[in-house]
C-alpha cells in the first residue's frame, strides 16, 4: 500500500494543492499498489496521530505532500530535521526551537529515493529539484515524525508543491497547474516503487 | 486584422514561447478579426523591418510577444522607453544606451488596454500582472518602434511570457505551460478587442 | 545651489534613510554649490508643493531621494513615468492608474547624468546600478513632477536607497550602512556637477 | 582557545570575506580566549586535514566561516548534513551525493549556541538570521566534519557571510561591509563564550 498525506488550507490560502493531489491520488493503483490518502488539518496533534495510524498499517511507501508558497517547482525533500520552530497551527499551538522528538537524532534522510523521483518528474516534463531543507513548520514536522516511526523497509518521502495558478492570479508568485503537479508526483511515485521493489 | 509577433529562440534557450504562441494564434479568428503572425529573429534590423511592414497594413491590434525568463506570470507591459541598452543580437549588433528612435519621446504608453487585458487573463484563471518596464533589449525595442510607427487608431501592446515547464525542468525558475499562456493571451486579446471596438 | 529631498518614515518603517541622508547633506558645499535639503511627508500634496518651491529658486541640481526596501544597492533612476498607482499616502489619498500630470508626456528621462553617477558611486566603492523604473508611488510621483516643472538647465535626478542595517536586523532583506549610502550619493553628486558644469 | 577558519577566494570571486575576517580575528583575545585563525583553500582534502589538526588541540570554540554570495546578512548555521554534492573544488575533486562521513549520522546540530549568536549580532546592530541548511558544498563539508571530529565540550559553529560592497559593485547582489561583518561575528563569539563558560 501507498499512503499519501495532504494538508487542508490554512492562513491566507483558500486552497491547498497537497489536499487536492491527495484526493486525486486516493484509490489509484500504481505499479500494483493501492493509494490510501489522508487529509490533515495544519495541526501538530493531527500530524502525530496520523503518523501513528499510518505506520500501524506498514505501507510500502508513505508520501507526505505540503505547500511551499514560493516554490517554482516540485521540491523533493531529502532531509527532515529534529526542530519545530514556527507560528501557531490551527489549534493555536506554537513551537519555538523545540525538538520534534526529544532525544531523536538531529535529522533523518528520506528513505524514499528522492533523487530518482526528481529525475522521473523531469523526464515526465515536470520541473522538480532536490531540496535539503523542508523548513521547520508542519511539513518538516510530519516528515521527521514519519521517518522516526516508520518500520524497517517502509519508505518515507516528502514533496513540497507550488501554488496553483488559481492561487497566484496576481502574477507575483510562481505557480504550477494541478494536473502538471499530479503528473510529476505520479512519475515520482512510480519511480520510487521501481527502486523499492 | 490582428498582428501578433514572436521571437525565435536565442542564447541558451532552445525554445521561445513567444514563437510557439504566435504560431498557435496564426490564422485564428478572434471577435471577427483574423490573426496574422510573424516570427522574427532576435535582431534589431529584423524588428525594424517587421514594424514597417506591420503598420503599412494598419492592423486594428498589434500584439508583440517576448520571453522574460524569470517571469512567474504573464507580464502585460504598459511602458516602452526610448532606450536600447543590451548585448549583441543574433547579428552581433550591440546597443549601449542609445535611443531606439533618435529624437523620439522618452516613452510611449501601450495603446492596447493593458489593464483590461490583465483583468481578462486573471478572470480566465491565468496569472498576470501589469508591468511598467519592458527592459531595454529587443522586447522594449520592437514595442517602442511599433508605438512610434503605428497609425492613429492602431492599438499596440506587449506581453512578456514565462518559460514553459520544458524549459525549466531543473526547478529553479518559474514556468507556465504553453496552453495556459495561450489561454491568458487569448483572453487578453478578446478583452482588448472589446475595449477597442 | 543643490536641492536634496528626502521622505519621512511611513508605514511599517520607523526610519527612512532618505530623510537621514538629506539631513546629513544639508548645508554641505559640494564643488562650490551649497546643499539645501527638504524633508517631506509621504504625501502627494506635500510633494506637489515642494516641487513648486524648489523650481521657483532654480537649483542647478535637484536630487530626490527615496527608500526602496528591497534594493541591495543605490538605484539611480533614469525614467519617471506619468502614472500614479499606489495605496494611500499619509493623508489617505490613493491614486489608481491616474496620470501624475494630466496631458503630460508618458515619461521624462532624468536630466541629471545618472549613468555617470552610477559609475562614480562604484568608483567610490559603493554598489549602484541604473534603473529604468522608479515604480508608480510617491518616489516616481515627485520625480516626474520635478522633471515636469524644472526650468531649462535645471538637472533633476532620483536615487532609490536600500534599508539601513538597523532596519534589516532580521537578516532577510538586504541593507547598506548609512555612511556607505552617503559616500555613494556624495560621489554621485560630485560626478553630476562635473558633467553639468 | 578559539579557532576560526576562513576560505581563500575561488571561482569568479577575487576576495573572500571569510579569509579577511579570519585574518582580522587572528590573535585577538575575546573573553580571555585567544583566537587562532586558519585560512584554507576551497579543497575537500585541505578541509579534512584542517579539521584533524584543529580538534587535536581541543579548542573551546571552533567557528568556521564561509561565503554565501546571495546572503543579505550573517547566516548562522544550525544544521550540518552528511551529504557532499557539488562541483569541483580547487583540486578538481567533485562529490555527487556522497556522504561526508560514510556511516555518519544524517546530520549534526551546531554545538555552538547559534540562536544566542544571532541575537547578539542583532543587538550589535548587524543583520543576522538562523539558517537550517548550509548547502552541500565545502561549507557544509567542513562544518559536518568538524562536528563529527570535535571532542566532548568542544563547541563548533558555522557562519555564512555576505559579499562585501567591493565584491558587489554592480548593484544586483546584496552586500555588507567587512567592518560590519566583523562586528557581528565578534558579538556572536562573545555571546557564544558567555553561554559556553
Amino acid at each position: 500500500m501507498i499512503v499519501v498525506t495532504g494538508f487542508k488550507p490554512w492562513g491566507r490560502h483558500k486552497h491547498n494543492p497537497s489536499e487536492e493531489l491527495a484526493k486525486l491520488l486516493h484509490g489509484r493503483v500504481i505499479a500494483g499498489q493501492r493509494v490510501e490518502s489522508k487529509i490533515l488539518p495544519v495541526s501538530y496533534r493531527a500530524a502525530l496521530e496520523a503518523v501513528a495510524e499510518i505506520h500501524a498499517i506498514s505501507p510500502r511507501l508513505t508520501l507526505h505532500l505540503g505547500l511551499a508558497a514560493s516554490a517554482p517547482a516540485l521540491r523533493m525533500e531529502k532531509v527532515a530535521v529534529n526542530i519545530a520552530d514556527a507560528g501557531p497551527d490551527v489549534e493555536g499551538v506554537e513551537k519555538r526551537g523545540e525538538p520534534v522528538v526529544p532525544g531523536g537524532p538531529a535529522a533523518y534522510f528520506a528513505t524514499a529515493p528522492m533523487e530518482e523521483m526528481v529525475d522521473a518528474s523531469r523526464r515526465a516534463g515536470v520541473p522538480a529539484r532536490l531540496s535539503y531543507t523542508a523548513g521547520t513548520y508542519l511539513c518538516n514536522y510530519i516528515f521527521y515524525l514519519s521517518l522516526h516511526h516508520a518500520g524497517r523497509g517502509a519508505a518515507v518521502g516528502f514533496i513540497h508543491l507550488p501554488l496553483t495558478p488559481e492561487m497566484a492570479l496576481e502574477g507575483n508568485a510562481p505557480s504550477m497547474p494541478l494536473e502538471l503537479q499530479l503528473r510529476g508526483v505520479l512519475a515520482a511515485v512510480e519511480a520510487a516503487l521501481k527502486v523499492l521493489r
